[in-house]
Order: C-alpha cells, then sequence, then structure tokens
C-alpha cells in the first residue's frame, strides 16, 4: 500500500499487487505465459475508476451515518488530500478488494467487447487483440495473426474475469458482517448477469434493426442502455458498496433511485460521445458507433423525426465499417438537425436533476453525499 | 430434486434448476434474450460428467473414513442403484452445487474453446456460435451471421463462467466448515487459472511449433497437456471434492500423486483419439487434432523419430485445415509407423498403474477407491 492518501491510488497498488501475485503463479508456468500479464498490467492502467469510487463513496455513506465506521472522510479526486489511515476501519481493505475486482471485471469485459466489436482502439492504445496480434507478427509466426489475437485476447479476458471474483471473494471474506457479504455477492451476480445479458442485446439490435416501429425501437435502445450501462456502470457499484456497509433494504432503494438516473445519463452521454465526440476524449475514433451501426436512442430519436427520405440515407450509412470522414459528418449534421441531439441533452438534464434529488433524499452521510454529487457531475459532463 | 438414486440425474436437476431460474431473469429482460438460455440448456445435457463424479467420490472418499458423512454410499453410474438420502448428509446439497458449478464451467471453457479453434462440431452436435449463426441466418438479419454467432458465443461462454462462479459460491455457502469452504475455493481459483493459462500455452504452440528442438518440444506439449487438461480435468475435481470434506494437506497430496497421472494418462487417451478416433465416439471429426495443428505429445514423440524428410512432409500437412480424409489416413499412418502410437498407449498405461497405485495407498473410504478405481478405468478407455 502506497502512502498516498488517495482511494484512486490505493485502488491502483491493490490491482498491481494482485497482478504481482499472478506474475508469479503463471511465470512459475511458463515464460511463455508472461504477455498474459503485461496486457493485464497495461489494461488495469488509468480508466476512470469511477465505478470503484461509487462503491467506496456509498459504503463511506452508508457506514458514516450508522456511525460504524470512524474513517475520518477518505478521499476521493478530486477532493482536497486528506488522511486515510486504513486501520481506522476494519472494513477498508475489503471494500478496496471489491471496488479493484469492479475495475478488474471492467477491464475483463473490454477485452471482449473490443473483439465483439472488432474495435482496434481502447483508451487510446491498441485493443488487447491487436496487441497479440502484434506479438504474432513480430515473431513471424505460423498461421494468421488476426485470429491469433482475437483468441488470446478471448483468454485473457476469460482469466480476468476469474481474477475479478476471486478479488471479490477475498475482499467480502474480510468483512466483519457475513449478511453484508452475502448481499454484496448478490449484487455482483445480478450485475454480471445483467451486463452479460445487455451485450446481448446490444449486439442483437446492431443485427435486426430496421424492422421496429420507431416507438418500439426506442424502448429496445433505451432497454439496452439500462442493462448494458446504467445498471452495470453505477447502479450496481453503488448497490455493492451500499450492501458492504449493511444498508437497510429502503437506502438500498433510496440509492437505486439515484443511480438508475445517473446511469441513465451516463449512457446517453456516452452516446452523444461515440457520435460528436473528439477523439482525443473519447480515446476512440470520431464516429465510432456510426460505424458499428449502433442503435442508440440517440440513434432511434432521429429516425423518429427525419423525414422518410433522410432515415433511408443514414440507414444506408450506418453500420458500415468503411465511413470516411466527409459521411460521419454528413451523418452528424443529420442527427443535429434532426433534433436528436438537443432531445438527448435535455434527457440528459433531466435524469441528472432526478438523480440529485434522489440522492439529497438519500439516508447516506452528508460528506459522502458531496463526493457523489460531485461524482455524477463528472460522471455525466465527462470532466474527468 | 427428482427420485433417481443416480448422482449424475442430481447433477442434471440441480444444472435444470440452475438455468430455470436464470431463465425467468432473462426473460424479465426480454424475450430476445432468450436463445442465451435455449443453447445453455443444450450444451448442459449430456456429457460425460466425470468431473462431477471425481468431485462427489473424491469427498465421500474423505468423510467416509473421517466419519462425518453419514450417507450410506451414494451411487455413481454405472454401479448398483442404491437409495440416495440427502437428508442424512448436511452437505449433500452443497457437494452438488460445488460439482454441477465445475460442468457448468466446463460447458463455458468449451463454448470458447470452439470459437477459439474455429471448432464447428460439439458433442456431435453443432457449436455454439453456429447456432448463433444459424439463427442470424433464418432471421435474414443484417450484417455478417458469422460475425454475429462468434460473438453472441463469446457473450454465452461469459454467462456460463458467471453463472458457474454463482452455483460455486451458493454451494459452499451452504457448507457448515468455512474453513473447508475457503479451501475448495482455493482450488476452483487456482483450477481457472492453470486451464486459462494452458489454453493460452496450447494456442501458442499451434502458432509457434517447429523452432524447438524435440526434447525441448516434448516437455513444452507436456507442459499444456497438464495445465490444459491434467490438471483441470482430473486433479482440481478431486481437490475440490477433498477439500469440502475437510482434507488434511496429506490427504491432499495423496489426491494429487492418483490424480494427476490419471489427468495426463486420460488427455494422452484424448490425443490418440483426436488424431485416430471415430467420429461417433468423439462426436468431433476424424483427424480434427491434425487439421488443428494441436502439437500434442503425440505428434511431437512421431517427429522426434522420423527421418527428416517425412516430418517436413507430416509439418507441411499438419494445421491445414482443408486436409482431405486421404491426407487425414497418410498422416495417421506416418504417426502410427512412427511408433508414437504405442508409445503413447504405453505411456497411458504407464500412468494409469501409477495413479491406481496412488489411490490404494490414498486415505480414502472403500466404496469410493472401488468407485474411483473404475472411474479411473473409464476415463482412459472412455468406456462412457
Amino acid at each position: 500500500m502506497p502512502h498516498s492518501p488517495h482511494f484512486i491510488d490505493h485502488i491502483q497498488s491493490c490491482l498491481d499487487d494482485f497482478i504481482d501475485k499472478r506474475h508469479t503463479i503463471l511465470a512459475d508456468i511458463s515464460a511463455d505465459a508472461t504477455p498474459l500479464i503485461t496486457h493485464s498490467r497495461e489494461f488495469l492502467r488509468g480508466g476512470k475508476r469511477f465505478r470503484a469510487l461509487f462503491t467506496y463513496w456509498s459504503w463511506q455513506g452508508i457506514t458514516e451515518i450508522s456511525g460504524t465506521n470512524s474513517l475520518p472522510s477518505a478521499v476521493a479526486y478530486p477532493s482536497e488530500p486528506e488522511a486515510v489511515d486504513p486501520a481506522n476501519s476494519p472494513n477498508y481493505s475489503a471494500i478496496l478488494q471489491v471496488a479493484s475486482a469492479l475495475e478488474l471485471f471492467h477491464a475483463a469485459a473490454l477485452v471482449h467487447d473490443d473483439v465483439i466489436d472488432n474495435s482496434d482502439t481502447r483508451r487510446g492504445t491498441p485493443a488487447a487483440h491487436l496487441r497479440f496480434e502484434r506479438l504474432h507478427r513480430d515473431g513471424g509466426w505460423r498461421g494468421d495473426p488476426a485470429e491469433f489475437g482475437r483468441a488470446s485476447a478471448i483468454l485473457l479476458g476469460d482469466l480476468l474475469q476469474f481474477w475479478s471474483d476471486e478479488l471479490f471473494s477475498d475482499g467480502i471474506h474480510e468483512l466483519s458482517d457475513p449478511a453484508a457479504a452475502r448481499r454484496a455477492r448478490a449484487h455482483f451476480n445480478q450485475m454480471r448477469t445483467d451486463v452479460g445479458v445487455g451485450q446481448y442485446l446490444d449486439l442483437l439490435e446492431e443485427h435486426v434493426w430496421g424492422e421496429a416501429a420507431h416507438e418500439e425501437q426506442l424502448e429496445r435502445s433505451t432497454r439496452v442502455l439500462v442493462y448494458k450501462s446504467a445498471k452495470y456502470s453505477v447502479e450496481a457499484p453503488l448497490l455493492i458498496g451500499a450492501a458492504l456497509g449493511g444498508a437497510s433494504a429502503a437506502a438500498e432503494t433510496a440509492l437505486s433511485a439515484f443511480g438508475l438516473p445517473l446511469g441513465v445519463a451516463f449512457q446517453l452521454r456516452d452516446d452523444l460521445l461515440g457520435v460528436f465526440g473528439d477523439s482525443a476524449v473519447t480515446g476512440k475514433p470520431s464516429g465510432d458507433d456510426l460505424r458499428e451501426g449502433k442503435q442508440t436512442v440517440l440513434i432511434a430519436l432521429a429516425r423518429r423525426t427525419m423525414p422518410p427520405a433522410q432515415q433511408r440515407a443514414m440507414d444506408d450509412l450506418l453500420g458500415n465499417a468503411t465511413l470516411d470522414e466527409s459521411q460521419i459528418v454528413q451523418l452528424q449534421n443529420a442527427i443535429r438537425e434532426s433534433g436528436a441531439y438537443e432531445s438527448v441533452e435535455k434527457m440528459i438534464e433531466d435524469n441528472v436533476e432526478r438523480a440529485q434529488r434522489a440522492l439529497h433524499a438519500a439516508p447516506l452521510g452528508a460528506e459522502s453525499v458531496r463526493q457523489l454529487a460531485a461524482l455524477a457531475h463528472r460522471v455525466t459532463q465527462r470532466v474527468f
């Protein structure tokens, strides 16, 4: 554990320690296995860590008011650093491991996601499958480098999934309250099923769109957004944190009332960035969602208000992996003119407002409310 | 729970119940998600269940002699059915769930494995990715059916992994001894890392072979066999079962001394079947390992004794996905003539003998020794 007072540094350190131990295990099997470690490390650096932060501040918020946690108020970026003394809270190490496990899980999900989407860039650097493909090319090995890359990334994602589960189990095992451990695991289980199903429905939409009526398509796109992202990225980390703190059912409901609209707003922002975002901000090529043909709420809203000829023109371009810059601009303009951009901005605003109202009504400690409010602002404006 | 006295029927029933509950969860999200359930069910039917049986008889063997289990001797195929009364053993339900979780994990591994190997057939029926590909074709959907199939299978494998972990956790949570639960989880964790790394090394061998000297290649192929299969398929299920029964470290060592050589023999048999096997027995096309270019111990041994010209002829054909029947026969003959077939048969015999000796020296109940000996015979002769 470094001497930093920042929670996110503790997360990095927890992940580094965990991977160091796996490095030893893998190196004992074969030096050939070490690329699995090298790439794990790279994918576990950086990232916004907001899943871990939601877990942490939710736990803090619950324990602050129940008086079970005497931690002076641990510190999340960007507030002022204050000393965290883990010895003050017997459960701090458990929370740290669980929060790190969610980051590990997310890294696993991204590795598989990039294989599924044939996405070559992640956080501005090559996706895992491309790194293994390069290893193959550099070695001048036999067979198809791209196939080796994809297969290796599937296995790397699997390992990261196993390890996230391992770290999660280690964490809840250290909790002093076994009922809290069980509840946290139940939320973790539900999160994994939700996101797996959400990803499948997302994939399905890329292949079946164009058949549903406008309202039905909007409903389908909203369902994907809720399961693949809102629940997974925001609500579940909050509920896991709350469970770790021994939250009541009422407190969990209050956290859902905050987390679900916030998660919706978060993903709507992501959808806007996927179409209009600057690649320097997103770490993905501009207009990436258009090339992938993602059937987002934004697209469903745009299609609903466009004249039929423009709809057809948009549909002809969507999902074409070879769209050039001018076609991307053409689509961006059409979506903007449809009014969908503004509608989505308005939806984000409404959802953030609803989330903030729910947050202030939730039975959480004052410092945690302040931190969660700041976090809510950051994840929906992407000011990370 | 059905009224059958057979343990393997209880396994099927446990898996069916588990999937029924996931069906409810998925159907509540969207009817579109149900193919994930349909295919899960299909992949969880049949199979040899020997991982579950190793777990069961190892647990029985330990508890029989420690007197913590008053079960009259539950029943595994093909011995005579006797009544199992779960009420007699407070941990029976825990063992059943853990053993079922290993079968669920195996189904997950096979789904990803078939994507990685581009393998179209599994247990004589279409692999998961082909089933999703067919769903796409039948629906006349947009985009590439094969890509949809592969992406869906990655997600299905992920879900099955999450679920295996969920069922495993449910199982050990029911154990009366928390130390046994921790120990079982440690073995489960190790098993998952071992098999993930073993699969990566296996994949690597398909791409880097031909560079190592004969002895080094044999060592590399043996390492893949040990991690991908011997530990995963036999040793780990035995150790998990032993841990569930509260086995001592000495008892675990004794079970490893049985399980590891047996696992080696099991995989050597699999390697022979992968080259010479009848597709009616293996559920895979004949000569499948040759088309995939698997660098098995069998191949390493064959190469070592072949004259250089024949080596080159074999190497030119290995890993060619389009090998025809006559080329397969040509390779089969060359391998047989090299003496490698006989050498592998001898290695199987030696390993089985070593395993049986270790089994009879292990501190296990007599009935379990009898059952494990029969199981050892079946998995190395494939008389299922």
